[in-house]
């Protein structure tokens, strides 16, 4: 939008004057009408985090949405608990019990998509100014909560196992020192959005002390953590601590996003107000969604499914680093042992925020970095998903992006820049960049 | 909960210090553990809003499921628009055509149930010490919302014809001299939840004129306006006027709540505010849901079915009216045109809060009057609902509830009092009480 557009549409809205004090931060990000014709079939998009349901039994899903309707109609069409469907609850403890959880069904609350449940705990926990702590770099939709209840964030760096706990328990001392109150610590432990890592399981108590020590409270959010590659999922932050740790869980990668349904699961008193917020927020989660789900666990053998897609990942993965390899050797990145993600480094004097306009004029489309900091970081970093189009696609976008790549570099030679310089950050999360 | 179990509660609750400000208004109501024993079969509830479902055709709805995952599943399970699907904003304009309205379909925003809608047009516009206006009284959930975001809620008398434009205009005025900031003007303007009464169609430009005039949003709340049991259904406010109100819709009761799926109409700007704060809650409706519903209202006769609800609740309404009028003669209520809900007053020297929990006893549940004012007032008066149960439970329930009024009564005459004085307001929304 140009200035004299935005200008306009200033003029042209009457409730300009009325908006509360957390709405001036929520923007469209520029980058939101690049994702609208990246979207376009002849683009091949890196950019989103979609799973590929295109191995999902559809015609078994079909008769069992029929069975569900036919048999448990006057309950799945009805409103239901603000806290969640409690068959449902108790079989989410089996999904987590492959990460070492041990909860009681009591424990969990259902929400519609873990972001949702990201959108509850800040609600409950988060005032303005407080200080929630995350990874550099961080998940954008986490991220467009805490701007959304107007917290500061504060990055704490990682390195290829994870959040760095000397550098955790620093930042909160100095935050500490500085008066900050800090509420949260949110981190995705598993195959990381964007940035691919994980943490080790040697940090994980560090991690878990560090936060007991400060009096901060761990928020974990594992959508991936059941979609490794090679090695069994690691015990869960949440499974090594109860009382210090608010744990959000999906089935919108293990499974499908179309229901809307993640959970959370929170020490008691935490869960009460969690209920509450969420029958403010929405009543009640979808009884007609809860109830496809449950019935997909109890009938399905839906253990083999997640190995499936993770095997269906495994290989995109491999096909994205083979192409890096072979396009794109001036970047560098690291090789992620599941999840969606691959964060790319861009070969010095590149702009991802810049570059993007040409890449999707390129016909091929990414995350750039700057989404993912809180701060304006990260145009040195683009995030690649490989989870939505096929093996040869991923070849085909990262031969394109490797020709824009050395446009850029070509221009940086020349002029010392790649090109126009953008602005803004992406401000809000969006399905385009779940 | 007593004092001291209250006590020992709060010391088990290792991040009591942590929770933001706005938490701090959010407790179960004592309500809650009454309404538990009142979903007992034993016991006729009078209590809830939910819709009596047992006419939707489950087979065909089932083959309707069913086709729609079989025959667009990886659209139905996958991540959908954060504004929502398309085609089903467009179907929506054809129901609210009955009401009037002429929308676009981009103006429409998709949410997790009306009561979604509410929290994002609340969040969008709302500091915490503004004032909302509400009708006296008003829709419980919503006064969870308000009380969520930390709003004064201000209520205007309504009569029989709905919210006094007079009241309205001077209570405007003398907050504005007061120098309190007045944002938005929350009201149900069809078969008002709990009050059963309608917005004449002579007060609507009145109203609109006066929110005008005074530079308040009116919020049209409107789950029900299809559901008038004589009449055609009135003109909207938002059939009135557009860059005014921003109008809320909902399947829940002209279909069935268990997909959870309303709408948010609203002015350009707004609507583009309320789409990224959706994002930021919960990244996108549910496409399961929202294809279900799109296929609904192609395959089936949906105003059918509307009608058909009407007739079943007037059958309802009239069971109930009856049975007060033979059974409980010493209170007054007035004879809803539509909707759910009739708005009964006690007896001189009765409270209604006070009395739940013999009412729960003699197995009949209601909800007192206190629950929908924002300040303690309506303990002289109760809602009942004719919604859910069968003509006959009606008549049973509203026969139990005379038996424990005319126990009241006794003891407000020997001791001038309805009995043990509860405490405390309805803190939180609940299904229950939707």
């Amino acid at each position: 939008m140009t200035p004299s557009a935005a200008a306009a549409g200033t003029r042209l809205d009457p409730w300009l004057g009325s908006y509360a004090d957390r709405t001036h931060g929520m923007r469209a990000s520029e980058i939101r009408a690049l994702f609208a014709v990246a979207n376009r079939p002849e683009v091949v998009s890196l950019a989103g985090g979609m799973p590929f349901l295109e191995g999902l039994p559809l015609e078994e899903l079909a008769a069992l949405a029929s069975h569900v309707v036919a048999t448990r109609g006057l309950t799945s069409l009805q409103y239901g608990s603000g806290q969640g469907d409690e068959t449902l609850r108790e079989q989410i403890l089996d999904v987590m019990a492959l990460e070492g959880i041990r909860a009681h069904a009591d424990d969990v609350v259902v929400t519609t998509g873990s972001q949702q449940g990201l959108d509850l705990v800040t609600r409950i926990f988060v005032n303005p100014g407080d200080v929630v702590v995350a990874e550099a770099p961080s998940y954008v939709g986490a991220l467009g909560v805490f701007r959304a209840y107007q917290a500061d964030v504060v990055h704490v760096p990682i390195d290829a196992d994870g959040l760095v706990p000397e550098a955790l328990d620093e930042t909160l001392t100095q935050l500490a020192a500085a008066g900050r109150t800090v509420k949260l610590l949110y981190t995705v432990p598993n195959f990381h959005n964007p940035a691919g890592v994980s943490l080790s399981a040697a940090r994980r108590p560090r991690v878990l002390e560090i936060a007991r020590r400060h009096g901060v409270l761990v928020v974990e959010d594992n959508p991936y953590g059941l979609l490794g590659f090679d090695a069994p999922p690691r015990d869960a932050l949440r499974a090594l601590e109860e009382d210090g740790v608010v744990y959000l869980g999906s089935f919108s990668k293990t499974f499908a996003p179309g229901y809307r349904v993640g959970w959370v699961v929170a020490p008691h008193a935490v869960r009460e107000k969690l209920v509450l917020a969420s029958e403010s927020a929405i009543l009640c989660p979808s009884n007609a969604s809860q109830l496809a789900i449950s019935a997909y666990l109890q009938t399905f053998d839906w253990r083999g499914q997640v190995k499936s897609y993770g095997e269906q990942y495994r290989e995109r993965r491999d096909a994205m680093i083979s192409a890096l390899s072979e396009y794109l050797p001036s970047a560098s990145w690291n090789v992620p042992e599941g999840g969606f993600y691959t964060w790319v480094r861009l070969p010095d004097g590149l702009d991802s925020r810049d570059m993007l306009p040409r890449a999707v004029t390129a016909r091929v489309a990414y995350v750039p970095g700057t989404a993912f900091y809180y701060d304006g970081a990260g145009s040195d970093h683009l995030r690649l998903s490989f989870c939505y189009p096929t093996p040869e696609r991923i070849r085909e976008g990262v031969r394109r992006l490797a020709g824009v790549v050395s446009g850029e570099r070509e221009l940086v030679d020349l002029f010392g820049t790649g090109g126009v310089a953008g602005g803004g950050d992406v401000q809000a999360p969006s399905p385009d960049l779940s």
